[in-house]
This record gives structure tokens, sequence and C-alpha cells, in this order.
């Protein structure tokens, strides 16, 4: 195997496949990345068991070959080298050379046959989308995923298709994150629940514009996501989610609209006065044309009132601040509006279309 | 007490003093800030025993007084205030309000009078020097002090004057860092140990550029910094620095000079092949117009060769490679000289003037 490409396109496609090698594990082969020379090109591939990830990259190949290599440290190696070309080299052997400039490195490779190569998957249910929209789809719901690996369905998020319409939804015990969009055509139904790991590395991968497509791909137990050199296989999980459409509501007694930075801003200042562990409600009074925000702990008390327009009922309603702060943090608009009904009835957080976020509120006693 | 100052720059001095807040103490008093309003102007004192930090900012005083406050939390709270006027009340309980734009904030500040203030420092013996070059001054020798307790006088940094000459000196058990510069006048001799972590707090707080000045004023405890509104003072470290004079030497058999960055570059490529705690040398063949550099680990090995000038003899010298990067990265100029006398004599890399940085080498068992 002998090969010469740039180190900057290298780079660029090691610190992809990095993002599917576990930070433990017991099996040491899962920290490899399989390089393949055939052809014109170069593939890299690795594999943690539930995601895996292929790229390619141009290369001048003078002898094909597959080779397994640290991910880890090549990485470091190649984003340390020289701005030059990089000559690479294993032997039968499995012993690796590698010229850059006036630097030589010599180590060891591995063989390739026991790495476990990603499965293939039936390419016939598919979706077609921005990069850019899909991103932003992911960073606006994945925050109210749940940690709580005993729940499995819950650690991921919900991928619905209802002909031209698309949406992502997550949700823990306080919460529901929902974000839809209107795709240029018609699918065939879709629901499947992909794990936060793989939204949270799809999300980092998918550095494309509003022009640059990303294929999705669904079969039984996987998910693919094709770029233009780049691939990514993840496992399903299994398990009906839950139906969010019963937790929804249009119903209200109250609906507020505030500019979106004074009301994060404040709620921000409010929390100052929390000490670690400790779990206070920010509480909101809304009357009239104002929000009186308060917030009480052991170390002491604010108020601040913001502007605010309102429509029916005065109301009295408390929140964990961090809900309040995750869902407005990810709203691009300068306006928002909530919908109440009582003070122990779910707050929503949604505009007409595009998101929808249900937050249940804290018990107030009175 | 009862004043008003703008948030900016409230903000900006309690980061200043925030510098002398202990990350952990058995003295809660020391978490907190002195606050005092008097004539025109706040003043901010916190102080961690070794430590002491004052600063000085305008305000329109309404009411004089002195309050402690936790310097944490007011810090927080101020940071993500409005840039708004600041209204800052303490009433006779020591309960504090603080009103900005449409927030409020109360809580409970305490007596100052248990607080151990700052010693009053006689001001006979003094330096000028420019702002800019003290911090170089600092950051080009601090990082080789010692960490170790059990030998107090090496966690802290020689200042010596000579007449007009001004010098920064720190060792450990392998190496040496000096830098010198000249003096605008002459002033009394001087010698002091001044602890590492007051100079790593001084640096952050010496902002200013090449003419804005720092008076340095030397008691027989204590050390204070003056700039135009902060003061800074800390004590000294009693004992003998080590004669550093004694260590130094001007022969040499061999002197190289190099590009730095591609020397450095080099050097830092070899340390990839390290793992957590492996403790290889980097060996430096020196011979005609190059010097060949070699790291074998157990992961692999490197070798690079690096254009040189070289006078006198071939030598082949190694390093641990920590040493060098630390002083490689500290020096601005394009090409440095190293002179080298045998393979266990220490290496000095130094100009004519300005720094000497002596590195033990490693024992190669040829």
């Amino acid at each position: 195997m002998k090969f010469k490409c740039t180190k900057g396109i290298m780079n660029e496609a090691i610190n992809i496949v990095l993002k599917a090698i576990p930070a433990k594990t017991t099996m040491p082969i899962l920290e490899c990345v399989v390089i393949e020379a055939y052809g014109d090109e170069i593939k890299l591939t690795t594999n943690d068991m539930s995601l895996g990830i292929e790229t390619r990259l141009p290369a001048e190949i003078e002898e094909d070959g597959t080779i397994l290599v640290k991910a880890k440290m090549i990485a470091d190696i190649i984003r340390k080298l020289p701005d030059e070309d990089i000559y690479f080299e294993a032997d039968e052997n499995e012993n690796i050379l590698l010229f850059c400039g006036k630097s030589k490195f010599n180590f060891p490779g591995k063989s390739h046959e026991e790495f476990p190569m990603l499965p293939e998957i039936e390419k016939s249910k598919k979706i077609v989308i921005s990069q850019f929209t899909l991103r932003e789809m992911i960073l606006q719901t994945i925050f109210s995923i749940s940690n709580n690996e005993n729940n499995k369905i819950l650690t991921g998020e919900l991928f619905e298709i209802n002909g031209d319409e698309f949406k992502i939804a997550s949700l823990d015990l306080h919460r529901v994150s929902i974000r839809k969009m209107q795709l240029k055509e018609s699918y065939d139904d879709i629901k499947v629940v992909i794990p936060g790991k793989t939204l949270s590395e799809v999300s980092k991968i998918l550095t494309g514009g509003i022009d640059d497509k990303v294929q999705i791909f669904f079969s039984k137990n996987h998910v693919l996501f094709e770029m233009e050199n780049t691939v990514i296989i993840s496992r399903l999980i299994e398990g009906n989610f839950y139906n969010i459409n019963q937790m929804l509501s249009n119903d209200y007694e109250t609906k507020v609209t505030v500019n979106k930075k004074e009301f994060l801003d404040c709620i921000d200042r409010a929390t100052l006065l929390l000490r670690e562990s400790e779990n206070k409600p920010v509480i909101m009074n809304v009357k009239n044309n104002e929000i009186k925000m308060e917030m009480n702990t052991k170390v002491g008390s604010m108020d601040e009132s913001i502007r605010s327009e309102k429509e029916g009922k005065d109301i009295r309603i408390a929140f964990d601040p961090k809900f309040l702060i995750d869902v407005l943090r990810v709203i691009d608009e300068e306006e928002i509006s909530m919908y109440l009904f009582n003070s122990k009835a779910p707050c929503f957080i949604r505009d007409d279309n595009t998101y929808n976020y249900l937050i249940l509120p804290v018990n107030l006693i009175d």
C-alpha cells in the first residue's frame, strides 16, 4: 500500500471519522480507523458498533491496499505535520512509514481483517433535505432528550415523515420539543427513533449550507445519512415513541408575547441567585402589559418587570428556569408567545408552523 | 451607603479584585470583597492573606459607607446586568439593594470589621517599568518555577536590580530561565523572591501597553505593584535564592543556530509519539549544516532533519522535549542559538543581553 495525498484534505477527513471513535471501549480494535486505498481515492472508516462513519478523499495511489491504524494517534500526527504532501506506505508486515516535508514517522499498523465494517443498508426509503436545515432542527430539539438509559426510547429523537411534512421531536419528563418543516416533495410515511448520540455527531459533521443536501435513508434497523464524500450509519432505537399529539393542546386562557432577548436575559440573571444544588423556580406574574418576574433563594431575591402584550386572564405561574432558558436559546425570532391555561397546566411556546415547545410548570405553594 | 456607577466600569474593577479570591479557604471572610464608598469613588479590596488587591473606580456617592459582599456572587450578578447605571444601597442591617434597568436584587452583606485590610507598605525603594515589558518578562520565565512546596524558595521568582539592570529568574531541578532589561535610570540594589502565584495574577492584571507604567515598591516583607487605579500587595518569600551566576558559563564547544519555528514544530511532532506517562527524550544529532532529530518510543519512531548553522564540533545530545518547547514558545526571535559543551553538560539558549535559558540534557546510554 502506497499513496500520496495533501495534508489539509487528509486532516479534514480524519476529523470527520474520529466522531465514531468511542471514548472508552473494551474492544481496542474500535479505536482504529480503516484506511483503504483503491483507484484514485482513499476511504476512511470507523465504527463504534452503534455509529459508523465512512469518508472518501482524493489521492494518488501507487499501490492499492488496506490497513488499520490507531485513529487518535494518526489524527494527532497529521494535524501537526507541515502543510505539504503526505506520503504514506504500509508494507506486508503492517509497518507504516509516513513522510511529510523533512519528517519521517515509523509506527506499526494492524491487519484490518477483524474490523467490523459497516453494514449494507437497503436504500429504498429516503428523503432529501438541506444540511443547514437538518442541523438547525437537531440543535433546536436535542436538549430535551433524556439521559436515562432505563427508558431507552427517550434517549433518542423521533424522526417522522407524513407526506411532505418532516418532524423531529424529543421529550423528557418535564417537556416536549418539536420542530417541523415542509419538504419539497411527498415521501412514504416514516416514523423512527434515532439515538441522541448519533444526531449530536451528525450535527457536527453537517457543515454544509442551505443549498448542500443530505440524503437520509431509512431501513428496518438503521438510518443512513449520505453527503457528498461522507456516509454516516446508525442503529435505530427499537420501540414505539410516545404519542406526542396527545400531549399538545391549542386551548389557552392567556397568551403573552414578549421580546425574547429581554425575557432570556432576565431569567439568566434570576439564576445567579441559585447556588449549586438549589432548585428554586422563577415565578411569572402576568398582569396587564407586564410580566413581573421573581426569584427567591437562600442567597437573596430578585424581581424585574418585562414589557409584554397579554390576551386573556392574568396568571401567576412558576417554572424551572433551565427549561425556559433551553427553549429561548434555540428560538431565532425576536418575539415569542407563550400560551397558558392555568398555573398547573403546561405552557406552550409555539409559532404557527415550525416549532412547538411544551414545558410543565412547577407547583407553587401559595 | 448609597451610590451609582456604570456597569462596565464596575464589571472591570470587580474582575481585577477577583484575582485575590482564594479558590479554597477555611476562612469564608476571604471570599468577600470590601466595597468602600467615599468622596467620588469606590474602592474594592480583596485579600487572600498572601496576595491583596485594591482597585478604585469613579462613582456618584450619595451616602458614604463600607460593606462586605461575597465576591464571586456579586461579580456574577454585575456581569449579567444590562449595560446601564447600577444603583447600590446598603442599610444599617447590611441588607443590600441593587437596581439596574428594571431588575432589582436584594441580598445580605456583612460587616467589614473583621476583614483583614491590606498592610501599609513603606514606599522608599522602588522602580518604574512599562506594564507591557513586565508582563512579558514574567511570562517568559514563570514556566520554570517549581511546584514543590517543600523547597518554597523555588516556587517564586527572583527580582534583582543592580544599578540600571533589572533581572527576573526562576529555576527548578532541570533548568534556569533568566530575562534581563535595562532600566531608564539607576536604582538602589534589590534582591527579592516573589511568589509565582502573585506574578501569575499580576501578569493578568497588567493589561497596559509599552507606555503605561507600573511602579514596584519593595519593603522588607512585601512587594507592591501600583498602577493607575489598582494596587497589588504580596508577601515576599523569605530566604536566599540560589546563586544563578555560578550555574552559567560562556564556554562552548558547539554553537548551533536554527529557525525557531521549524525547530519547535519538529519537537512538537516528535512528542506525538509519547503516550501519557512515557518519558522519552528527543535526540539531536548536530552535524554539518543540519540537526537530525530523533524520537523512539513504544508507539513508533520519528526522524526529521532541520537546517542549521554550526560552529565547532559535531555533537549528539538528548533533552526532555517539554523543556525545549517551554523555552522556544516564549522566545520572539526568528532564529535562536544553542551553546553546547558535551552531551552531559547544560545547553544554553541565549542572546547577547535579554535572555539566557539553561537546560540540562538527558543521559543517553550509548
